[in-house]
């Protein structure tokens, strides 16, 4: 189903270093050559608070080339009424499939980059490539996160995890120790 | 309380990609000038099957020595019943603790490193540096997977995971989607 209006909210980008740390799967959209692209991506990580956060892409990855074009994607969150989608969308390429109609998922105009944000997902990072980096044959992407949105009014904010071997952990229990943070408290 | 037996037993190295994907919290551990030393980390990613795994650390992390001079040290996932002692272990420095000692936690011997295994930990991967990246002044490790342990004895089998706002998920629900990962069988 179509979302009926874009619910996506403005987020603080000073606080949106939240967004990646837990580790939580994300969507990468790309806009390139005139098409919105989607990619799903779990081997991802939160860099520094700025926020920088680093994404592992093979040249096997259509996005791969649009992201290195254009230098530019957002990352978006899905939460865990996506989780059967997210999956699909990860085993289909975007050179054969138009992702955004084919997963009925509506592409919104992000601040400041090309790429879509995905008017579905809980929270979009509209991000600018800072640096390339080769890891033993993997390529790592480096994104300096530069605009970010919420979405509070999704009834499912739950993320998910993936573990690599098609199994996914959704988020459970929610556990406030900012009291016992006490080497990080800027961070809170 | 003191673990009274070892619980840790082997896993397969092939299999351990699964450790890290997810995005747990993990805790470090190294050996280095006759010491064993443990510290907290949330912002690492999984970069390969192999397992291949990067971590983000500071130079002001004690840390950051010992693995930049032995090349060597164990991330190891703690279960949700440690989660107080975890965020503990992020608060001191092991210049001035013993966290060992301190945490009541049990190094254990690895069998391919001199950092030692934690033996109250769900899972232990033990790990070789085998490069270093600066990333716009952070520093990246990036290690490779040497051997892998469980501890299927724990009751609490659930990680978590950091926001870096001081607040955590726990895993919840397990979903399987095996079935529905057509482009990624080799990993099932």
């Amino acid at each position: 189903m179509r979302a009926s209006k874009n619910t996506l909210r403005k987020f603080p980008l000073r606080r949106a270093f939240t967004f990646m740390e837990e580790g939580p799967v994300v969507l990468l959209s790309t806009f390139y050559q005139g098409r919105n692209n989607i990619m799903t991506a779990s081997c991802t990580m939160s860099m520094d608070f700025s926020p920088m956060v680093g994404v592992m892409l093979g040249p096997w990855d259509c996005s791969y080339r649009a992201l290195l074009q254009t230098k530019e994607c957002v990352l978006a969150i899905p939460g865990a009424d996506l989780l059967e989608k997210t999956v699909a969308i990860g085993n289909c390429s975007g050179a054969e499939v138009d992702k955004f109609a084919e997963f009925k998922l509506t592409p919104c105009p992000a601040a400041k980059v090309k790429a879509p944000l995905i008017g579905e997902c809980l929270k979009n990072l509209e991000c600018k490539l800072i640096k390339k980096s080769n890891i033993n044959g993997g390529e790592l992407f480096v994104l300096q996160g530069v605009a970010a949105w919420h979405n509070p009014a999704r009834r499912e904010q739950r993320a998910f995890h993936a573990k690599g071997d098609g199994t996914f952990f959704i988020d459970g229990r929610h556990v406030n120790l900012h009291q016992k943070m006490t080497r990080w408290q800027d961070c809170i």
